[in-house]
């Protein structure tokens, strides 16, 4: 569909909030800035820079960590931010039509005014736009119960570079009448189209939470761990967010509390169960982890007595900007690994990075049930950055792994792409960039050269 | 990836058993047949065939309603049944690859045997290839819970038309580095690749099922049901298979048995609940269907009190051949609607079916958790054929709806595409296979013109 040109006017002097993202990565200042307020004027946009061959970049709320939507100097910048309404929410079956620049934060709370719930989560939902969330394919702390945001978009709604308006809005749970195309924007990262407006899943609400601390030998015996809380009656499992036991000690500290265990233990595991109980008194969960405790593949464990008990849990695995303050300047991973492999690869990092760099600090942890496995590593040098990262990437060769589960590629990891995916996947992404984005003008140097 | 060519002698005088699909379509005789041995064959059959410009029908276990597994006159044929190895289980997390022609059955049972639980489940279970079931995106009677087979994918390899091995055998359940290219295969009928080796995600098994048959005066009061069940405590939900009161009464007819309610509702529910119960003597389903019997949503149950119970409850549901041999010749659709449009399209398609063919039956059933709603009509003249299925696809415009919900396009529903996806996304659709298949070898006249 062709809309009729409703070209706005650009605004000059683009504001610094728009020049940089969360990596704080900055490449210069655009050119001009539009904030459409819609689909139309989106498309005119972009017909007029596609005409002109103008770079354009694709911006959400600018919290990404690879650097995606910053622009360079001379860009066109599109900002989503004014798109921000939900528009409908079907209150029966929990679907949810929205555009593409509301607040994740925003999603979630009509969602959960219509009584329902949105299952996304990430820290910086108050400033994340869904639209980026889906560009993206985001993650967050309940993939392993809900997926990734691929799992929550029934349908897309795209304007291609050319302008076209590609409406793929189905809200079905099934459909097979030739192929989906919502999957060629979901984790594009803007280089295929931009997304205008989604089709959200919402699911039931949720029973409160009960959360778990437990302490385990190594990765392996973590794994095993969850294998079991997956199979176990009555565990909902939500959350199962693995943190080494350095990240652990430096994080309560820095959180000037003690360690919810004993501080002395290799690897740590903080577990929520959205348990729907009969009886208010019985945990699932605790009972799991009793029979886990007699069998060995836990050493020690605690269950959240109250809020406060929760408070603490979690703000020990949210340490994050206080750790990347006193590392910097860190180098942050974002790896994804089989559970198998991920003894080895933690050993085989450790060994190296204390041999080359034994003056830094090198702390694990992520989401196991998503494979995921960050590292924060610093300080280092600036002039060594390089040099990290290609040591710790060569771990994950022929092993099934990923240079980046959850935050994508954009400009920092792209020239680490040839990690992760081969030659004859690197040629078919740069044919599908070519049929819809002929005059490379969205999103260009992103993910591939 | 081009590998050295590995040609394999075809097969002639090919067995009618690779002449039709259970569409029972024919249309013709292919020149010749090839069953490789492994991915380098189908290689070397692709590269021989592109460069002579020959079409090429793919064949999984031929169970497809659509035809698109049929081989016109003088076509080559490949049938993928020799290349059905179960080549590794990771017990710790649940992954196996598999290669494209092992049967769903087969599947099921090496999951079992490493005890988990592959959840994709169909009649043709003996008979369907687990690539034929990612090619059309299978679905079944365990969506609700598990999704489609496009959920339990983690990753596939696929042969290209020109011979490229296209391996993207990712086994994460999360992975943002670049475009996920497995969605275009899985859905894509044939027609952008041959899928040769899949990466499926497991499940943990899950507890014996508690059954149950329910009647409601509507769609809308089935919709409020399920909404009502996915949110009960306890209740973990497998199945919901709705059935008008014609379908069941018909089908316990021909089953020789009584209705397992009153024989006198407009609707009927079968309902199954997987649940994970601390206690043996307690039904959380039980529980929630009587607050919704006194709440008015249902106008009455039954709990399977034995396995016979549910045998007879199954059979019903399960009476699709015996019904299609009494109302022969049928027309039977696959549509997908949302809840709220469910309501309507059955009175709409209703009236009109009852005032232009009257001496017709109109069987409504259907998996309402994945919005799809089937209809069997007969007996139909063939010169009437047409007609009727331009008036029922007629009642999905504008509606959100698809002409086909799990089936797929193929050739028999391809005069109605147009019906389901608009302008854009056909062009989008011809973009792609441009891209992927040049000389158009790959199932031609499959989906699109």
């Amino acid at each position: 569909m062709r809309l009729e040109s409703k070209l706005p006017e650009p605004e000059q002097g683009v504001d610094t909030r728009f020049l940089a993202d969360w990596s704080g990565l900055t490449r210069g200042i655009p050119a001009s800035l539009y904030r459409p307020r819609s689909v139309e004027e989106v498309s005119a946009i972009l017909q007029h820079c596609n005409e002109q061959g103008r770079p354009v970049t694709i911006q959400g709320g600018l919290t990404g960590l690879a650097g995606g939507a910053v622009p360079a100097d001379g860009d066109v910048a599109i900002n989503l931010e004014r798109m921000n309404a939900i528009e409908h929410i079907d209150e029966l079956e929990g679907v949810m039509t929205v555009q593409a620049g509301a607040t994740l934060l925003a999603v979630q709370e009509a969602a959960a005014r219509a009584g329902w719930y949105f299952p996304i989560d990430l820290g910086a939902r108050g400033s994340c736009q869904v639209g980026g969330n889906a560009a993206t394919n985001a993650g967050g702390d309940r993939v392993v119960r809900y997926g990734t945001m691929r799992d929550s978009v029934l349908g897309v709604e795209a304007v291609l570079a050319d302008g076209t308006v590609l409406s793929s809005l189905t809200r079905l749970v099934k459909n097979s009448a030739g192929l989906d195309l919502r999957f060629l924007f979901i984790g594009s990262e803007g280089t295929l189209g931009v997304i205008t407006r989604l089709q959200l899943r919402l699911q039931p609400v949720p029973a409160p939470a009960v959360t778990a601390f437990a302490a385990a030998a190594d990765t392996n015996a973590l794994a095993r761990l969850l294998r079991t809380l997956k199979r176990a009656p009555g565990v909902d499992l939500i959350a199962f967010e693995f943190m080494s036991g350095e990240f652990v000690r430096a994080g309560a500290r820095l959180a000037n509390q003690s360690c919810p265990l004993g501080d002395d233990y290799p690897w740590y595991v903080l577990i929520e169960s959205a348990e729907r109980r009969q009886d208010a008194g019985f945990s699932s969960l605790q009972q799991a982890l009793e029979k886990t405790l007699e069998e060995g593949d836990i050493l020690d464990c605690a269950l959240s007595a109250s809020l406060t008990d929760t408070e603490d849990f979690w703000r020990i695995r949210h340490s994050i900007p206080e750790l990347m303050t006193e590392l910097k300047p860190t180098v942050n991973f974002d790896c994804g690994l089989p559970w198998v492999e991920m003894e080895g690869f933690v050993d085989r990092v450790n060994a190296a990075m204390h041999e080359r760099y034994p003056g830094a600090t090198h702390l694990f942890f992520g989401h196991m049930g998503d494979n995921n496995i960050h590292l924060m590593s610093g300080p280092h040098r600036s002039e060594d950055m390089h040099d990290v990262e290609e040591r710790v990437y060569a771990e994950l060769r022929g092993r099934d792994g990923t240079i980046s589960a959850e935050h994508g590629i954009g400009f920092i990891k792209k020239p680490y792409l040839g990690y992760t995916r081969n030659a004859a996947e690197l040629a078919i992404l740069r044919q599908l960039k070519a049929v819809f984005d002929p005059k490379n003008i969205l999103n260009p140097g992103r993910v591939l050269d």
